[in-house]
């Protein structure tokens, strides 16, 4: 699992409650002495990866957000750090938070600079082109995840899907790539693995699980996601996740190449 | 015709009050002396061939039947072999039955082992592309069914008629190329008919007719199919089956190589 | 105009009272006399064509008119050779009438004949292809009318204007080549003579203008269409008809042929 | 900003009060002294060149105007020139008032008599293709702006953002190329810079800021574009209007140039 650095149970916390690998999400601040902070207490209780987001220089614009006039509570991860309370009347409280906080100067050299404070793995996380795949390996990531951040921060961005075979072609094996976005059922696992995703990443599902149900609904919506997937392998007739293989899925390219 | 499997009359019954040639559709659980009770009943009653389901080793996720908590009433081809009363107070109860009973293991090599206990014909349903037509004629199908099981087992399953040229172009005319699924008009037989099926199968339109006015019903949606895929001939120009040719329709590819 | 064989005034009626250049549209019956009688009358009434229409051999399944139970009325035209009142009490009474009275084996050995019982020149109506096209000049049809009848006769046959190029092109300015079909604004009329329509033909803007205000309604719509096409060829910068050329519209193959 | 022929603000008003660059929008009515006097006026007050709408020989067929009967004011800038006042009672006065005014005659050649009564340079309004682009530049236009008139003079015109690229490649840098239409959000901004325009044009979100809220809506409608094309900037990576590319976004071709 890849705990959230806006998670509402910090580092420790989790880490004392979870025997999954997990890896960590970082957000780069400008006062990067938050990251130090944060990476360091990561490595020290046991994560296994830094996934840097990668697309978030700056908040996307998000009027559901602005609309709902959306709050933020006090970021646990950051207690002691940083009061995240930024109380704006108008609009996105969110918004107004991430203005003053996220660092717009992030950028490829910093890459270099996560890896100096720390010994874990960086996983870039917000890749969506054959370009910055490309760049994302040559600057030391350890791993790409194809990601659009739910469809949050640019409008117009392509899904996930879409892209990631683009993706998966021009890092060519050097590094894993995993996907996330849009993924709900065990076809959409078995769609992105078929196109070279090494896993696949799940974020809606749980919340919806856990807003429904709590743990036992979190558990079941995992659950479903498996099944469905065994199942779609049982009826594609891949007796293993290794046997399912580019030519289980056809994609536009495909059609368009069989039609010529 | 062929008959179910599941039918609600048994092989003796069907072959008694039928006249028309007649096929057998048969599952193959994990019992498997209930293959061969059935195969040879339905060879002995004088059917023609065996139509071998080959794309359900399991069964698919039917949401409509988890939600509506689908029964099965006791299989009549299967009274005094097995009791099909399987209670599940959780979904669909077919699929706790279709869990219990069906083979997953099934597999190609089955092939030899039903031509084994049989010397009826046997056709593959279930085939869907040009790698499993070529596999099932070198297991010896004797003929090959385009079936998506009337996409109720894996969902994002292509429309039969979109891949129908694909399995009759690989066949090579070696055996017959029957299609089932959507044919709900005479102009659906004739495009099966034109992109080179041997023969249409028709499900749903009869089970339509049967609920609204039991046997008189199927006659007139049989009645109906029969006089629109004649007026569609006429009116295209072909006056037999034989005249309809590749060239009476224009398919997505069609329409792009014109356009190149 | 083309008056229609079916019209509600008769050939004399018609050429009675209308100074307008007059074609003749005809069906043939099983009767051929019923022909030679029609043919005879609109030639010596100065009509200056005929129009044959040669997609109804047979009437194709029209279901509003079966659910309708649509009556033929006596045909002004068949007044003293034929009872056009066929009644059926089970769906359409023109579909019991044309399978009465049409002949299904109407071919294109039929042109030879009709050439031999009037010296005007026949246009065959009712032509989608290229193959089509090139018979109809081989045997003798001094002009082509693009038409799938209104969408009437063969359910899935293309729109008309999707394939007048293919019929212009292999026609080579040989014959003339006339639409119908979709015709309900000037920027309609303007597409067709753009892709090498000689004339366009209006059937369904005439009826409504005539069953909404009778013959002004008619005039009115006729002026609609005329003025709409005028500002069209003024707002393409096109002074004449004749410099209405292919580069003023664009279909999907150019589109296609642009992005290769 | 570019004042409107139609403003309801005269000329010398708007320089009065407004120190941004202005260019000012001509229609070439029958009187060309209208012309002559209003060139005149905007070279005097400071304006800084002539957009010369081009797409408006005559008015569009504009329903929506006919069916609310629109009136025509008294337009500001003719006022001691013209009475604009035509009262028709049937439809558009608009349209009465334009089939009144407007040449009709207007052509390339009148680029030439245009920059003969001026020394500002003459922008070109209303080119949506190759042909008519590089003729513009032929005949002397310092700038084209891709229009259709707000979708309001011909139907079928394509969308400018679809033919913008067209336009651009015909230009080659020789004259700036200038966008409108469909403007309505930052990312429309950045997708007509991206595909080579010099400059966006925006007409109705200013007017419903306008209608909304007067200058204030005015204001907040320009800034609520400026944030979000400079968000989209920075997510897309681009520090400044000159980093963004071609590469920044992806057409229909792209698309299709990436499957082949």
């Amino acid at each position: 699992m890849i705990l959230s650095f806006s998670a509402s149970c910090n580092v420790e916390e989790v880490a004392a409650s979870c025997d999954a690998v997990r890896f960590f999400q970082l957000y780069v601040y400008k006062r990067r002495d938050i990251a130090v902070n944060l990476v360091q207490r990561a490595e020290k209780s046991g994560y296994k990866a830094i996934v840097l987001t990668a697309d978030t220089p700056r908040l996307g614009r998000r009027e559901a957000d602005i609309k709902n006039k959306l709050i933020v509570p006090q970021l646990k991860n950051l207690e002691g750090l940083m009061s995240t309370e930024v109380v704006s009347d108008k609009g996105s409280n969110l918004e107004a938070y991430a203005n003053e906080t996220m660092d717009p100067s992030l950028c490829w050299r910093d890459i270099a600079w996560l890896k100096s404070i720390t010994n874990l793995p960086i996983l870039i996380k917000g890749i969506l082109t054959r370009e910055d795949a490309i760049k994302a390996i040559e600057v030391g990531a350890a791993g790409i995840i194809v990601s659009n951040h739910g469809a949050r921060q640019l409008d117009y961005t392509p899904a996930t899907i879409s892209v990631l075979e683009e993706v998966v072609q021009a890092v060519g094996r050097r590094v894993p790539v995993l996907l996330d976005g849009g993924v709900r059922r065990g076809t959409d696992v078995f769609k992105a693995l078929a196109l070279g995703a090494q896993a696949v990443l799940v974020g809606r599902p749980v919340i919806y699980g856990l807003a429904a149900k709590g743990e036992a609904g979190v558990r079941k919506v995992m659950q479903m996601l498996k099944d469905e997937l065994e199942l779609t392998m049982a009826l594609a007739g891949c007796p293993s996740v290794e046997d399912i293989s580019r030519s289980h899925v056809r994609t536009d390219r495909d059609r368009l190449q069989s039609m010529l």
